[in-house]
Order: C-alpha cells, then structure tokens, then sequence
C-alpha cells in the first residue's frame, strides 16, 4: 500500500519546505490560466452554432457578439483585480459574499463554484478530445473512453501535489500560447493580404436540430454560449495565498496578463472565424477548420497546432483540480462539509476532493457521451452566479469601509455586478431547457446540505461541551469473556482479560450438558482462576442468556462499564471471514447502542 | 427487529419440548412425500413432450415407458427401505456413501442433493404455476412472478418452523390424494363404458423445436425425461429422525405408503393420457387435459383438481424446504460447509439453510423465466448420482456385516443401484445438451469447495490446539488514547482508560502549535493525572507519528499488551456516520494485522 501510494502520489513533503511549493507569475499563470485562455478553442464555435440556426447568412454577428464578450471580460479583470488585492488571502466568492452580503449568499456562491469545477473538468476534457478527433476523425467513436482516459491521468497528476504540477503543466500552457500566436499572426497576414480560400471539409456541415429567424432572442442565445470565454477568470483570485509573496501583487499582475492574452486569443480567433467564413461542421472543430485554411492543410503545423488546443484543453481541467479540493476545504474548515475534505492529507494536494471532482467529471462525461456542446448549456450558470455575488460583495466591502479611493472601486466592482447578473439572467432564460435548469436546482439543494451539515456539527459540538461535566471518580469495570470451548484464541482473550480488571468473568452458554461438562474440566487448567458462569438456555440459544446477563450486570452498576471481550480469528486469506466471527458480528450488533458498554475484539492471528 | 422476527417465524420453542415437533405416519407422508407424489403433475407430460418429436403416431410409447419407470420406482423404494432400517438416525445417500464407499463419495452425493433440493424447489413451483396459467390463460405473462411470490410463502412458511408445517401442508396433500383419486375412478370409468371424445383445446398443440424419426435414442430421451416421477423417493431416508419413536419402522412404513399411492397415480395419469389421445399444447398442461375432458369441461370439479395440483407442486417444494438445511447442517457438523450452517438457530428450523436455498432457487426461477421443460434436463441427474451411490453403499454394507438375510438385502441394493447408474447414463447422455452438462460441471466444482473448507477448519483447529502451551505469566497492557481535542467523548475515553491499566498515555499530534499549547492547558484540568504525549509530525500528517509510537511502544515490551482506544461516536441517524470516525477507521485498519495490538472503540452516544 505504502509503496503503491507512493509511486502515484510521491514522497510526502515535510512542513518547513512548504513556502518552495508557491508558485511564481510564470507558473502560475500556466496552472490558473489554462482554464481562462482554453475557451478560446471553443468559445467562439459555439456562438457560430447558435447563429446557424437563422441560416449561414446570420454568421457575420459572431465579430459584434465577441466585441461584446471581449468588453465584458475586460471589466470582470479589472474588477477581480480589485479583490485580490482586498483579500490577499485568498478571496473566493465563498469568502467574499459571505463576509460582506451573509452566509447565505458565501454558501450559494460556493454551491455554484463548486459545481462549475466539476463542469469545467467535463467541458475542458470534452473539448480537448474533439480537437484530437477533429485530427484523427476515425478515433471518433472512442470519445468517451478518450475523455475518461485523460481525466484519470490529470487526477493522478494532482494527487502528486503542487510542484509537479508547475513543471507538468508550465510546458502545454507556453506551447498553447505560441502555437496560437503563429495561428493568429499568419492568419492575419493572409487575411490583410487576401489570401482567403473556402475551406473543404470531409465532415458534414452542423446541422442544427431547429431552425428560426434571426430574432433578438437567438442573438442573446449566442451570446450567452459565447460568455463561456469568460469562465475561469476567478481561478486567480482563489488562489492568492498559493503565489510567492508579494502574493497578492503577484496574482494581480498574473491576472490582467492572463485577461490579455485570453481577449487577444479569444477576438483573433472570432475575427479570423468571420473573415475566413467558417462553418461549424459536425464533426470538425472551428479552430481545426482555420488551422487548416491558415497553415495549409494537414502538415506538422496544424498537428502542432491541435496537440497545443489539445493539451491546453486536457490540462485546463487542472485548475478545477487545484481550486475545487481547496474550496472545499475551506468550506469544510468552516463546517458546512464534512471535515474529512479539510484534511491536507501528507501532500499538500487535498486527496479526498481531487477524488470527488474525478468521479464527478466521470459522471458527467460519460452521461454526456463526452459531448462539449451538450455540457455547455450547464457551465456558465455557477461562473456567474459566483461573479455576481463576489463582486456586490466587493460592493458592500467598499461602502462600508470607505477606504481611499472607495468610489472608483465601488464603481468598478458595481460595474462587473450589473453585468454579470444580466449575463446570469440571459443564460439563465435562454438555456434553461437545455441544462441549465440542472444547475438552477441543485444549487439550493446544495446550500440545503451544507446548511445541514453545519447544523449538525453545532449541536455535536454542543453535546461534546464539557461544560457543567464534573471530574468523576474512578470507575469500576467489569470484564466478560464469552466463550464457545477453550482453545488458543480463548486463553490469549483470557490473559488480555486479565490485564484489565480483578473483576473478569467468562461466560458460556449451556446447549449441550456433554459439552459443557468438558469445558468445565478444561477450566481447572486453563481457567487462571477466572470466574466461569455457565448459563443456562432453554431454547438453545446462544446469544438470548449471554444478552441477559450483559443487562443484568450492567443493571447492577449502573454508571460503571462493562468490557465485552470477543476472541476474534484474523483469518490468512480473506474468504476465511465467512467461515468464522458470525458470532462475534451478533454480539457487537446487538451492543452497538447500549451506553457504558464497550465491546472488544481481542485478535487471533491464524497463519494459515 | 424482535417483533418482526416472531410474526415472520414465529415464537421459539424450549428443547424439552423438542420431540412434540416430530413426524406421526400421516404428518410425514404429508410433508416428505409431496415431491415424489407431485411429480405425477409433469413426468407423463414430459414423456409426451419428447414422443411427439417423432410425431403424434409414437405417443403409444407412453404407456410402455410409463410400465418401465413404474417398475424402477417400485424396485428404488424396497432398496431404500432397507436403508431406513440400516439408519435409524438418518440414512441420507451422503452418510451411507460416505461410511461405506469413501469420503468422496460422500461428498459427490451431497453435492447431487444439494443441487436437487434446489432444483426441487425451483421445478415443483414451476409447475404448479403452469397449473394456474393453465385453468387462466390471462396470467400466463405473470409466470416468474407467481413463482416468486409462492417461494417466498413457502420460505416463510419453513422458517416457522417443523409443527406448522405440518399443519400447513397436511389438508393440500390429503387433498391432493383425494382429488386425484376422483379423477382417476372417474376416468377408468369413461374408459370402461367408452365415453371418450376428443379434446379440444384454445392452445396451440405443442411444436418441438426439432423433428426426427423414432430412434430408440428418442425413446430413452423420452424415458429419461419420464424418470423425474422418481425424484423425491430419497426424501424419507433423509428425514427418519424426524419421525415419532420407533422412527425407523414409521418410517419404512410411510415410504412404501407413499411408493404406493405415487406409482398407482404415475400409472393411472399416463393410461388416461394414452386412452384420452392427449396431446402436449404449448399452454395448458396435460394434466388439465385430461381433467376437462374427464370432469366436463372448466366446471367446480375442474378447479378444484386444478386447485389442488397448484398446491402440492408449490408445496412440493417443501420436501427441499425440510430435507435442505438438515442435509447442509450435517455436511457443515462434519466441517466440509461453514459451520454457520450448522447452526438450529432457535427455532429448529435451521434459517440459514433456508436463506440460501430460496435465494438459488430464485434464481433458477428467472434465469429459465419459470419454465418446467426447460429446468427439467438439469433435474433428475442429482437424484440419480445419489441413488447410485447409496446404494452401492449399501451393497458394500451388506457385504461387510454380514448379518441375517444379506445376501437378498444385498441382491436389492445392487439390483437398484445397477438400475439407478443405468438410468443416471442415459440421462447423462441423452440430456447433455440441454442443461444436464451444468450439473456434471457443479458437482466436482462443490466437491473441492467441500474439501478445501475442510481442510481450512483442519489447519484452524490445528492452530488453535492447546497442545505445548504453557500458562503464562499476568502480562503488562499499555494503553494509548490518540486524541484530537479535549471534549466529552475523550474525557469518557479517558475515565474508561483509567479502569484499564496504570499505564495510560494519551497521545496528541502537533499540527498547529497554537492549538498544543491550548490541549496543554485544559490537560491540567482534565488529564486526571494522564501522561500527554505530543508528537511532532514535520510532514503534518496524524496518522504516521502515531503509528510510529505504537510501533515502538510494542517494541519496547516485546510480550506484552498494548490497548489503543478511540474514542467513537455512535450518532443519532446512520449518515452522520459520513460526518464522523474517519480516523478511527484508518487507524483500525493500519493495526488490524499487528499481533499483541488490541483497537477498542469507546463509543460515545450522540443523542441527535
């Protein structure tokens, strides 16, 4: 176990060397960005599936709707910049709405979190498969066990811990980054000096399953699958306290270079889209089609090109599986999750919520069939519930402390609020048939079980108090010893017995007088001077005369305790357990809820 | 729980009332002789299912075939006769193949029964269920769960024990006897004075999944199939001890009753069938047949044979339901099964048994969706493997004593054990394909599992022989209470430790310094003049420094005792269980394999 543990997670890393673990502004934008700046592969594809329900010739409003998004993104940077800086130890929308608006809106914003760490596991994975089988189209028919596949390694990678996941993952994010700005550079002088060509694709075009007219309602639409570009912003400010101090300097300023990139990457690719005339195809990617048409067909460059999208995509789950374990052991910390997922556990990585995310994730991939635009409709609700909420509680934070400057970062904080919450409402509305009403019900149940769960630990907390408990005496205990014949197991339950108390009694249960008459002569040799009581049974039972006596002995004195030793096999191989111990199991399940009484297995090791 | 288990099985019986259970001659033929009587329901139908392969021109065939298995059963019952009287205390096919042939003989013969009994169980419900299906075609689509719903009563039923069994079962068997008898002396007279029409029925005439010509392989295949009127003879001779005193005499008695009244119906069923020119139809079974065109049609008379076929076939089941657990307790007091089953529980009805047998029978039931034909090829193997070996048993027994008469008692044992290994070939053979390969493959797979039980309870027993054991000095036991916190559950844990041992340590592991120190103070209180241990542990994990000082704790006193209480919460409702004790548990399962360790949880109970 211990080596096995070992090889999967590494060697556990001793206290005073956890300070080496932070990351620096290079590694931490590769760790926390990847999420933000991996939408851009299919951001973008999804407004353009949206449009095509009002026909080929609605395609053109995908460069006003980026602008819009690109805006929009700008802001909640800035906005979130700001509360880095107020919360330099970390400040989550759990964090920030609980302690500004009330414990209410830290735990709806938590509910929404979490799960939006679990989609983005779902999506980023699914997406990352399809640019792979946009490459490879005859791997088509593995996308689930592909998708599955990834996310058990990225668990793995995490159950490592934090430094191992800098140096895995600084490389893809690096190499995502190039690979896109050869993409956008060239694309751009083809495009300035009007080398445009129709793309051919041997996928069929995407067929929408309904067709409308262009109304208001369908551009909203889109725009609202477009606003997944924006999810992934927070990651940075969750993870403050992870930086190399100054820490809270260092996360903003890693922050507005990650915004950068993301609005860059994200309006190259939107503007190229238009320019070039792409046309979301089933089973061909948006940024494969452009690879192609821009670095001229399959050669290594568009290979470069979709393994870059693929790693980014794959590894973008990874900021869910830094951030969704340390969410979830702050609000366990704060006990409103059981206290299990506060453990670090010995390696930093916070094993139990890296192994809930992991099922999780599965879950939904392999319901969705590992399909990104079947999972997007459920994404972008928690990401800008947590936004709208975070940010009024910036709101609050503001007006209340009216520190220097308190106008402008109200104003600001106010700004990406409004916009938010309408973003919150259109997704809301426009989605909700098509998942979003999964999200919209189980965030209430969610803080439901949270509420519940805190209710709980206060009232053990409560019956745990040691106030008014006065120091007690000295008790008496009383040891009996159930026992079947005299054997082995028998007489090491006996000298263990002894140990314990002057006052040991051996019980056994009268069925058959013959054998009872041998027990007897057994214990003239054996016995050390114990107590033996033979109980009679009337009706052969075993269990009815020795619960008796338990009962009785224990009426007897009644705030005293009563040891209930049961020599126990611990068989070589593990079906062995069927053959022995059924009585030992009856009598530990009928003394399970008597008070004062404690039961005990007393092991015998069988080597055989 | 308690409640629940005397309305389910009824009050427990005191052993000095123990002999009022047993069998008087009509109570014993009611309950042991239902599977040998019951199979008067299908064996001739059986036997027409496989003539008609050949067309309808070769159903004439019954009547000889019919002749042959008379005969064959005639021959088993004196042979087993003279095993009633050779074991008075049970004369079961295992214990006679097993004292005079060889343990392994034995124990293929238990392994047969044992598949029988389940087999029994699960065709005897089957037909009577055709019975049902047969008098009302609707409920044709409900098959498997009317068999399932008549298992359950009968595994009820059983666990109430032996005297209202026989209360239950004795009116449908006497009505069974009785029912027939009407129908046969009303049949033989239609024959006699000639009033025989042809009958028409609303269900298809029966079509073979096959057509081949009359070969005297069909017609073995066809008597084969007819032998499962010879099941259930064997029952008896497992059953003597049942029985009132002198057991072996009422016993003898009632199994040349019941021979009688099972060959004079096997007979008269098969002589109406050829006379009335029944035909197998796929839905309506031969039997109600014969009854509409003897009684007239679906009149009073109709459903009352009807009735009464449904419930000794159903209540067939309960040779199985008596013969089952006893069997399995004798194999498991012989320790080739785990001796749970050996176990009479206390209400001599032995329930694990029975558990066991209803559930396997469940499942033959849905695997062949309760059909008759298609459980019959697995059926008869069993009983034969078991009627040749007992026999041959009997032969050597004979052989060897020596006593009055041998060489007749000899002349019969070996006359049916030579029929029986004849009949069991042909079955072997001509059913291979159609399921019987299943039994061939079970037997020797329960042979070894036998053996290799045994063999473990050897070793066992072995290991836990007081042989060479010296009595030893009183040893030293130190105890150790790993605590997180100082609070109730702990000071309880603290109190009962105090009772334990003069060497207490509890033991507390440094995360946090800020919370040491606070343990430190509320120690002084609280600590009862404990020593406090405070680990330190660089890599922040509890688990390893405390296991580490348990580790050299043992070390130190090599022979001695060490005792680790946890203190545990019993909470108020089962999921606070996910809430609580995670710790306890993973400490439980790090010392589970460590000898001189003994883990005790001190339960402290949480009252909401």
């Amino acid at each position: 176990m211990g080596a096995l543990k070992h090889v999967l997670v590494g060697k556990p890393i001793p206290s005073h060397q956890a300070h080496h673990e932070r990351y620096t502004r290079s590694s931490g934008l590769a760790i926390l960005s990847s999420d933000a700046l991996s939408s851009v592969a299919y951001a973008t594809e999804e407004i353009l599936r949206t449009l095509l329900i009002a026909g080929t010739a609605s395609l053109w409003l995908v460069t006003p709707i980026g602008c819009v998004i690109a805006g929009l993104m700008l802001v909640i940077a800035f906005s979130y910049r700001q509360t880095i800086r107020a919360y330099p130890g970390g400040g989550g929308a759990y964090r920030v709405a609980r302690e500004n608006i009330g414990t209410t809106a830290g735990l709806i914003a938590a509910a929404a979190l979490l799960l939006d760490y679990v989609l983005t596991v779902a999506v980023s994975i699914a997406a990352g498969v399809a640019a792979i089988t946009s490459a490879f189209p005859a791997w088509h028919v593995n996308t689930v066990e592909l998708s599955l596949g990834f996310l058990v390694l990225i668990a793995i990678g995490n159950m490592r811990g934090i430094r191992e996941s800098a140096r895995i993952f600084s490389v893809p994010t690096y190499f995502f980054l190039g690979s896109m700005g050869v993409l956008l550079v060239v694309g751009m002088f083809k495009v300035l000096t009007g080398q445009i060509a129709p793309i051919e694709s041997a996928s069929a075009v995407f067929v929408p399953s309904e067709t409308a007219s262009l109304t208001i309602f369908l551009v909203l639409r889109a725009f609202a699958n477009g606003c997944t570009a924006l999810t992934g912003i927070e990651a940075i400010s969750d993870g403050v306290p992870a930086f190399k101090p100054p820490e809270a300097k260092n996360a903003a300023t890693t922050l507005l270079i990650m915004a950068g990139c993301a609005v860059v990457m994200f309006m190259g690719v939107t503007l190229l889209a238009d320019a070039f005339h792409v046309v979301p195809r089933q089973d061909e990617t948006v940024i494969s089609q452009l690879n192609r048409a821009i670095l001229g067909g399959r050669g290594p460059l568009y290979y470069m090109v979709q393994a870059a999208t693929t790693m980014i995509l794959v590894l973008a789950a990874n900021t869910a599986f830094s951030d969704f374990p340390r969410l979830a052991s702050i609000i366990a910390r704060d006990k409103f999750l059981p206290r299990q997922l506060a453990n670090q556990g010995d390696r930093l990585a916070f094993s139990n919520g890296i192994l809930i995310l992991s099922f999780l994730s599965g879950v939904l991939l392999v319901a969705f069939g590992g399909d990104t635009h079947a999972l997007i409709p459920l994404y972008m609700l928690g990401v800008f519930v947590s936004f709208t909420l975070s940010q009024a509680g910036m709101v609050v934070k503001w007006r209340r402390e009216r520190k220097r400057g308190w106008r402008v970062g109200a104003y600001v904080s106010g700004l990406g609020a409004t916009l938010t919450l309408i973003v919150l409402f259109v997704v809301a509305i426009t989605k909700f048939r098509e998942g979003a009403w999964i999200i919209i019900v189980l965030i209430p149940i969610l803080v439901a079980h949270f509420t519940s769960i805190h209710r709980h630990y206060d009232k053990v907390a409560e019956q745990l108090s040691l106030k008014g408990l006065a120091v007690s005496e000295k008790k008496h205990n009383t040891v009996i010893v159930p026992i079947g014949g005299v054997h082995r197991a028998v007489v090491q339950a006996l000298e263990y017995a002894r140990t314990l108390s002057d006052d040991v009694r051996a019980i056994y249960v009268d069925v058959d007088p013959h054998a009872t008459q041998e027990i007897r002569d057994t214990w003239q040799h054996w016995g050390k001077g114990i107590r033996l009581e033979i109980l009679a049974s009337p009706f052969r039972s075993v269990m009815e005369p020795l619960l008796e006596y338990i009962e009785l002995t224990n009426d007897e004195r009644p705030g005293d305790f009563i040891t209930v030793l049961l020599p126990e096999f611990v068989p070589a191989r593990w079906w062995h357990h069927l053959l022995h111990n059924q009585r030992a199991l009856l009598i530990k399940g009928a003394l399970l809820f008597r008070r004062n009484i404690v039961v005990t297995s007393v092991p015998y090791h069988l080597h055989e």
